[in-house]
């Protein structure tokens, strides 16, 4: 059951990878292998719980996704290894008791059995603390690796999520909570009547069921979306538990929050239903010139190439102009961000090496630099200026970017009556504050 | 590294359901809803690797696979629901550290990155102990979960497996063992000649690589395979580490194990390349008259409906003729093997009811009920006389059975020499005298 309280922050973790700035794995005191380290993984969703975050969240690509552009950037970057999210967050559901686990799985390069299946099971083997971050998937790359030369057209990615997200509940609700008699007296193992075939037949997909999974503790695990386009609100309005968002600003995140909230009633869905959780870079120091020094360090460990890597995958290859000298105009860009970029340089006069380094730590996301004083002050803003629920931390480089905010950032919120002083409830949805759905039949 | 040492017996278990007696579930001792406990697994679990065990064995289909026929027969069955293998085993992991963790996973029904993906990732979680079960799927229920009606035709289905573990190899082999440099100072994160892309095109198959996880600690997790027809004896002569076979006698055992190591040199592979484990019901007792009493217990607690529906998977629906008549003749078959359970009834003049009660303990596999010697004399018959190089035990309920061979028939194996006294190397392809595969590049 929601546990009624005052309202409060919700807190996620971005655990991927070595932390969210492009040269975090550079960083003297990141363990440097460990994106494929258990021990590493472990201490990060220690120290979460330490911090009664919410929930753990892991980004996933079914590839590598960062293109070795300009050549030789691959080679230069940390983000090539990685485990595989379900498999290490059941690892992780073994070594924490209260902490939620969201992973990311694709609706476009997975089957809604397989994905209904896992996340009942993690739900099960920890106690009703699964969530399943769903992604559309958004790289040619991870295609090649699935059959195909391209990524499908948007459209026909979001039709299949719309309709796999409606397969999911539907398997996970294949069997009653109270379906299981396992009478050993009489032989009656469960009540027929309390089991369901689903017999979906869509355009996308064609499932039978029953789910060989019981009913998930929570009901149904969350369901996190991160989709920001027309489409990707209203799905997140029709389906969503938790919004994962990039809002560099305060004005950019009330905006979203505002039409997100607002386009839930037309889905039958009251706004409390649904939390929404900006990403947000925090790099805390005692005092605010030790948090910029702590920015400035990691800001020169910037490999000018992997810089211009992460220019590329948005805008294309710049590494033909002054890396000194302006932004070029190029005749078409990679991704529609490129040209919010292009604007940015021209708006703030930036170099490509200004660019780059400008976009480096937050890449889209907030940022907050400063004291746990001064970052508790931008959370609480946005929290009660109707622009966040919750946030989902992008720790600059892991575990230090953690532990920094869990040691000085959440006994600030804490004090403030903003965050829990201790674990409530049960479960993930219990912890959000979010109902545990009933089952449709 | 192998280690070297006397020839000594292999052991796994079969941790699927609640034993393989289908009155497992109902037997007083047995928790009735440990399908969905994860206490129950790790309980067995511990108590394999108290008992040294090479490896836990998940068998799973991705879909309900008991039929409801006769009606009503599913609800008296167990075998409906229960933890997804890969979440399980990496949940698993954590609370063992020297056992094997082997999931079944179909090449039907999944995509070769997704599967080398996840067991690379549980063989960095576990540590180098983990193993795939390839199959290839057998019923039309997992079909309908898939988009499909009917199961695909068994070749269809066997070259689709032969380039998936193809594929899965090469995926595996992605990055060498010393890809990573891990540079900070220098920001070279790895030897980009040390990365390899696949860029596998072949009949069922296009998989561009390369894999987004370092090469496995076993360079490969073990492979394990069951196939006993011809095609399937040729699969694993030429990919399988493990064969787990189902051979009631051991004349049959023999013919089989002499059958596919003569196959491996055609494919160049010496014998010792590949272990062979029947499937084992052991039903163990102090005396010879507890053990048979133990086995009378569960033979008596078969349902007759479930009975049925076990004849009903291999011949069809009986339920129309008297139970205690003789076992007709019906116009054909659902599986091949339905004939030889009619041979079978009619050479030694069973019933239905004796038919069902005759299979439902080994189903097809060896049984050995006896005390701890008569045990150990049946196992180390097989082992000497080419028919095994180790056994799968399928314990006729769970805990009980598996707490029994551990406490009773394991000390006996080892007075004997025929088994290991503490647990030797580091990787489940140590245990088993395996070799570390090297990589393909």
């Amino acid at each position: 059951m929601p546990i009624e309280s005052p309202r409060r922050i919700s807190l996620g973790v971005s655990m991927a990878g070595l932390g969210y700035h492009p040269a975090a794995w550079r960083h003297p005191e990141t363990p440097a292998g460990g994106n494929m380290s258990l021990d590493h993984y472990i201490h990060m969703a220690r120290t979460a719980e330490r911090g009664l975050f919410d929930m753990l969240f892991l980004a996933d690509g079914v590839g590598i996704r960062n293109y070795d552009e300009p050549k030789g950037a691959q080679q230069r970057s940390a983000g090539n290894v990685h485990f595989e999210p379900l498999t290490l967050l059941s690892a992780l559901a073994m070594v924490t008791r209260h902490v939620g686990l969201v992973a990311t799985a694709s609706t476009t390069w997975n089957e809604p059995y397989h994905v209904a299946r896992k996340f009942a099971s993690l739900d099960h083997i920890s106690g009703g603390r699964a969530g399943w971050n769903v992604v559309t998937s958004h790289t040619d790359m991870e295609a090649q690796n699935f059959g195909a030369a391209t990524l499908p057209p948007k459209d026909r990615r979001y039709s299949r999520a719309e309709e796999f997200v409606e397969v999911v509940r539907g398997l996970w609700d294949s069997w009653d909570d109270d379906a299981f008699l396992r009478d050993q007296a009489s032989g009656q193992n469960y009540f027929p009547e309390r089991r369901h075939v689903l017999d979906h037949e869509g355009e996308h997909f064609r499932v039978r069921g029953p789910l060989n999974v019981a009913r998930p503790p929570q009901g149904h695990p969350v369901i996190v979306q991160a989709g920001a386009s027309d489409r990707g609100r209203d799905l997140a309005a029709a389906t969503a538990d938790v919004i994962y968002v990039a809002a560099p600003t305060l004005p950019e995140a009330q905006e979203f929050y505002a039409d997100v909230k607002g386009r839930m009633a037309a889905h039958g869905r009251a706004p409390e239903a649904l939390r929404i959780m900006p990403g947000l870079l925090a790099i805390v120091g005692e005092t605010e010139a030790e948090a910029r020094a702590k920015y400035e360090r990691l800001q020169s460990l910037v490999d000018p190439v992997v810089g211009l890597a992460q220019l590329a995958f948005s805008m294309g290859d710049l590494s033909a102009y002054d890396v000194d000298g302006p932004v070029p105009l190029l005749p078409e860009w990679r991704q529609s961000r490129g040209q919010l970029m292009y604007e940015m340089a021209q708006r703030e006069g930036l170099t490509i090496r200004g660019l780059f380094l400008a976009i480096a730590a937050g890449n889209g996301h907030a940022q907050a630099i400063g004291t746990p004083a001064q970052i508790a002050d931008q959370m609480q803003e946005w929290f009660e200026a109707g622009g966040a629920d919750g946030f989902n931390l992008l720790p600059a480089h892991s575990p230090g970017g953690l532990e920094d905010f869990v040691n000085l950032v959440v006994p600030e919120l804490q004090r403030r009556g903003l965050y829990r002083t201790e674990y409530e409830g049960e479960t993930l949805r219990d912890r959000l504050g979010l109902p545990r759905p009933a089952s449709r039949y």
